[in-house]
């Protein structure tokens, strides 16, 4: 077949994009030049404009486009609390509950052996700097529940404790709203074990 | 929350990939930005190099980076034969069979009400012109078998028998290897429709 390369270069580019075979590679290139050209130069536009604005925030580790993100320069937030995630999505959804008005740090990853990724990958030396600054009090670890999630949270547990810090980790339990019946098993058995005493 | 404009513009662009909601863009983006900058940069690079050589084949309206694509132009096939599909990916299996000699008329699209796309917008004139040009002796109508796909094939029909074109349409049946037991009954109806009569 006689292909343009500049196409077939293209389907190859839009590979490195998660969840993306070369079918819809395929498919996402044809629609682009014959449907959707603009798109595909606002697409182009704003790789390059992200590529050259975004950085990591020097205390919280996110996205920023200055050295330090609004949230960690606001001044509003209460410094003595510092709240460890795993992506900044995690931490819109803290966010999202409005119950939560200390700081974050922001892992970009998990601790992950089997995708290579350790302590070193995740640059926890960062974090554990940051929460040794002398005004964090506590660290509340909100990683996932996953397996993965779990891993990150106990080494990092280890790592903070062993300097001194104070470190908690968001409750585990049947979810608000939820029905025995439908939850499962394993979260069950840990609500039971995890159970609290009721005010009188 | 105080996100960096440069990412929230860039999760917006990702959304003008087909299949790609709110959700997968975000996922994109971050991934992009954090695990794979040199792809996003290739993307983007690809994308530009795209919009800027692919144009269209006078002739077979399939996407080149020259007026006239390879294909057509080296004269190796047999030009009384133009077989029409809905789009280059049906052309590469046309290809794929190394059944076919003749060249192609690629129509980016298909004949759809729903979508507003009608005769004027595939410019189906162009493919009227390409099939008069005088030599081409038979057109094979070889849009999908859906429901757009035949008012496709129907609609070129008509317009290509008026100006005294010979047209076909692939055949339709039973699929070779297929088994009557696992094939739709209106697949099989037809099959027994279109039945053809046996060489002795």
């Amino acid at each position: 077949m006689v292909a343009p390369s500049s196409l077939e270069a293209l389907i190859e580019a839009l590979r490195c994009l998660p969840g993306v075979g070369p079918k819809s590679a395929q498919r996402m290139a044809y629609h682009l030049m014959q449907h959707d050209r603009s798109g595909a130069r606002r697409l182009a536009d704003g790789l390059l404009l992200a590529l050259e604005a975004l950085r990591h925030c020097r205390l919280c580790n996110t996205f920023s486009e200055t050295e330090i993100c609004g949230r960690c320069e606001s001044g509003k937030r209460d410094a003595r609390l510092l709240c460890v995630v795993e992506t900044p999505v995690d931490m819109n959804m803290m966010e999202q509950t409005h119950a939560y008005s200390g700081l974050y740090y922001v892992l970009m990853g998990r601790v992950s052996p089997l995708d290579g990724i350790g302590p070193r990958e995740l640059r926890l030396d960062r974090l554990l700097a940051r929460a040794c600054d002398g005004v964090v009090q506590e660290v509340i670890v909100a990683t996932n529940y996953t397996n993965e999630g779990e891993a990150t949270a106990h080494y990092l547990s280890e790592m903070l404790k062993n300097h001194g810090v104070t470190v908690s980790r968001i409750a585990r339990g049947v979810p608000v709203g939820g029905e025995l019946e439908y939850v499962d098993a394993g979260t069950l058995a840990q609500a039971l074990r995890e159970r609290r005493p009721l005010a009188e």
